[in-house]
């Protein structure tokens, strides 16, 4: 792993997760590093996601340290504004940064109070164990139902000279974000300035972190952060910026896809494509509406072509269209024709659908240029087993 | 069962349905009735949905007699509209009444061609059965995950004279009506105006099967129609019309609350009532978003008091309020008091979750005078099993 030069990573087991796991990260940024965050639109919101947003503002999008705990998202408690700001104040000291230089996420059950020192004693201990070589570590750590770290990273070559991005995420349940998504920090060694820098993540998620889904429900704690320490000194200009931020989008949409893969009792990962939708936003509108069918999510899980629920959540969307002109493929075979079933091979698609990738095209005949791509997964028993026996 | 005066009904196994269960049912008004009728607002139409609507228009909102299969939507196939209209002409000609006084009504798998032979050859077997005693058995004939058939009536006294109301309704999966619901038939033999019927059906429906999810998702077949014979001689006048409407409110409200009830896979029944919100409408938003959060579901499946969870989904509903101004109770429990967690015995409220109806009450304290009540069920492995496997 190619990681971006001027970052640390550090992380150990905390004691906020029952078992014992990582529950502890932190990342470190050497030269002061440009910052953009995009943060969950939950009227409820955890006292970390309103920290960020304020220190964010304060700092004009500077950062120099995330801290990050899993086990407890620090929401929905008297103590959680005083906790989320303890927890930056100690850090900032241990760290030697002004305060507002310091990021907070918190990740876990809302509602049970965090105990700010489990942290705050550990901080020397994790300060004295930066090191570039603890990124897989530190994606360990923010890790809770997750079944593997998500990590993704990217080399790219431009005129001026290398600059590298690598970021790390997380999540597996309570995920549909609409403006970010769990938690994911991505971190760059280019120049970007921070203005250039919220442009850019506010593109990238677009098409990555908002186009996935889980099980429809969006968190409290939400967070995306993005830094570019400049630490390569080769700088993001007009003319290297397309290639740069294909490389981003490239790793965000890892990440994202990660996610989907990883959800909450998943076997399969499915990507859905809308194309001749009148725009973007209404293929969008039809794509994350069969992702968030129940009904597709078990037909999928049972390896069951059943596109007339594919059809109907489609429908169902809010968007208008017409059914008499759509084509279904699943895994490349056409299995809705007009808007009624296709003359295909039933056991031979069912197979085809024991994969753990499943691939849909929804495609509207003669329609407009909107297409969007957008992923989710299965829904198994175990999603249900998972979330009915969560806390005990 | 005090049944309305002047409607038979009639059922049998035609062969629709793979098992030997009921699958066809004929519902006769023997004097013409007034009808209306709510339909899905999915864009893909089943065509029983497309007839239904076009008779209502063509007979001014008249109806002789309604047609029903199971076991097959008759939707999403080249051939779906030609079945339903041969289906409704071949039934016309039976009964001995004009076309356009005849409704078809279709529930089952979609994508598949419906045989109208199936029907058209066991009608005059049906139409020697028809007798007001068989409602019971047409409302079996209309089921399909179904696990109990839904009725529910009333006899209303008026100082006129006692009129009566029966429904009927099914529906287990694929449920979250927008605008009408599953199929459901309510009879009364009072004497009212197709167009005064309508604006009755419109003003039940929006608090009663609007106001019920299983799964999140809505059907192409949905409706609901009413019919009013007039056969007690009684009419609904501005004088009893309150009356009248709260016993055909009770009547909607028993069927719709059974559908939720019956939810594939379901255990539990939850009912939510959101109170403070600043609209009718604002706490109905936050009603649907906590009935359709599957993490709530979980929760409830799993006697989980996670009032974090039921918290979150309604701040992800897109209406804004004030988290710290939220009591939740569950089963008259204070389990969050102004958005943080209460002191309550948590072992004791789980006990009172493994009950088969839980209550879940969302208040916002000095907020505005909307309020909302909505039903829906948990989720358990057995929604999946059921449809995941649902074809094979």
């Amino acid at each position: 792993m190619n990681l971006p030069l001027g970052y640390r990573f550090a992380a150990l087991h905390a004691g906020i997760r029952k078992n014992l796991e990582l529950d502890l990260a932190l990342m470190v940024s050497d030269p002061e590093a440009a910052a953009a965050g995009a943060f969950t639109r939950n009227v409820v919101k955890a006292a970390p996601v309103v920290l960020c947003e304020r220190h964010l503002k304060q700092s004009k999008g500077r950062c120099r340290a995330i801290i990050v705990n899993a086990g407890n998202a620090n929401c929905a408690t008297p103590t959680m504004a005083k906790v989320a700001r303890a927890t930056a104040s100690a850090t900032a000291k241990a760290v030697g940064v002004p305060v507002n230089r310091v990021l907070v996420s918190s990740t876990g059950v809302i509602g049970e109070p965090l105990d700010e020192k489990l942290i705050i004693e550990v901080l020397p201990t994790l300060c004295g164990q930066l090191s570039q070589q603890h990124f897989p570590e530190a994606a360990r750590a923010i890790m809770t139902t997750d079944t593997v770290p998500k990590t993704a990273w990217s080399v790219v070559e431009m005129p001026e000279g290398e600059v590298r991005i690598a970021g790390m995420a997380k999540g597996a349940g309570m995920i549909q974000p609409k403006m970010a998504t769990m938690l994911s920090y991505i971190f760059t060694d280019a120049v970007i300035p921070a203005d250039e820098l919220r442009k850019m993540l506010k593109t990238v998620l677009g098409r990555t972190f908002n186009r996935i889904s889980v099980d429809s429900d969006t968190s409290t704690n939400d967070t995306v952060l993005l830094l570019a320490n400049g630490a390569s000194g080769v700088a993001v200009t007009k003319a290297n910026r397309e290639r740069f931020e294909s490389a981003l989008g490239n790793v965000a949409e890892s990440l994202a896809v990660a996610i989907a893969r990883d959800g909450e009792g998943a076997r399969k990962l499915l990507t859905i494509d809308v194309e001749g939708a009148v725009s973007e936003r209404a293929a969008e509108t039809i794509a994350r509406a069969i992702a968030n069918s129940p009904l597709v999510k078990t037909a999928i899980a049972g390896a069951d072509p059943n596109w007339g629920r594919f059809l109907s959540s489609a429908g169902a969307s809010g968007v208008e269209f017409e059914p008499s002109k759509v084509d279904i493929h699943v895994n490349g075979f056409l299995v809705c024709r007009c808007g009624c079933r296709a003359d295909f091979d039933e056991p031979e698609v069912q197979k085809t659908m024991e994969a753990d990738e499943i691939h849909l095209r929804f495609h509207i005949r003669g329609g407009g240029s909107g297409c969007a791509r957008f992923w989710t997964c299965d829904m198994t028993e175990d999603y249900i087993r998972i979330n009915a026996e969560y806390r005990t």
